[in-house]
């Protein structure tokens, strides 16, 4: 960031008075132009004992697996987000039941909300953003192949507790080695 | 928004391919610049059976009572964040319990997170941006002057789930008119 969005003049870097942090300051306009964290909302989309995932048609993770999920968009709300996410990626209309994992990324600077949800039908279809949209069951999961530790950490989760008859919500901070300590044991 | 952050140049409004939305690009760069909703993190903080307010030392809402929050910062966790925010604005440490409640406010593109939290001593104080913090019991509680149906709402919420033994995590959303129609009645 080097320019004011506000008036086109050069920002300056500089810690506000009250403040603890440097931000990017515009010595013209005297605005604070802050930065946050993102907010990505997704859901596990599931048709009877089968999950649904979609193959990424774009950078990063190109051509891995993940579940339907997006950048949270103004004006809406986190529901409103998963279940757009789902009918862009793969064409499906879902019903949220709870919301069921979120994490932090510090790292990466994101906030990452996954629902449950009930598929409405069976019809699925490769969105603009997917190669492909199918239907999993358990054993058929591409564990080597999903795009995102939260991806991952959820679906090992959520086959968890359906195993044990009971899925409980999870607020969690993945690391950027989370999948190596946290994914593919499948422990909680 | 009217200036490209990165090279200086002006910004138009365009729909880019393959999207569906209206963005601000920018022609000499081919930047797309999203705008996404931002996420406040706070917390209920308690001390035996008293919870702590502050009153607001800035707009919006100055001099009504709050719960600690504040905006997430890049490079925390929602927990980080909610602690930090117990510490600037009323010098208090907090022990977060379970993440209590999470708001969507599609109005004002924000989500708002609320964790239950253990005050480790009595001790509070005004930080910079309160004017007073100070420990309530229920009936003490000053509900005409809260600053936000956030606020309002995570407390009616709490004290009810304290009477009924047991606290549910809450999703909801709130639009512009959520302190009439939900809060003020305390109802579920």
């Amino acid at each position: 960031m080097k320019f004011c969005m506000y008036c086109g003049g050069p920002l300056e870097r500089a810690i506000p008075a009250g403040d603890d942090r440097l931000r990017h300051i515009c010595p013209n306009c005297g605005i604070v132009h802050y930065q946050n964290p993102k907010i990505i909302a997704g859901c596990i989309p599931v048709w009877q004992d089968r999950v649904l995932l979609c193959r990424r048609a774009i950078e990063p993770r190109l051509g891995y697996w993940t579940l339907p999920a997006g950048f949270m968009e103004l004006g809406e709300t986190l529901a409103e987000a998963a279940r757009r996410e789902a009918r862009e990626e793969a064409d499906i209309e879902v019903e949220l039941e709870s919301l069921y994992t979120l994490f932090s990324l510090p790292h990466i600077s994101q906030l990452y909300a996954f629902f449950r949800a009930r598929m409405v039908s069976e019809h699925c279809a490769a969105g603009p953003e997917s190669l492909e949209a199918r239907l999993f069951l358990e054993e058929e999961i591409p564990w080597d192949e999903l795009s995102f530790a939260t991806v991952h950490r959820s679906l090992r989760l959520f086959f968890q507790d359906r195993r044990n008859g009971s899925f409980v919500f999870r607020l969690e901070d993945l690391g950027p080695d989370a999948r190596r300590l946290r994914g593919e044991d499948g422990a909680a």
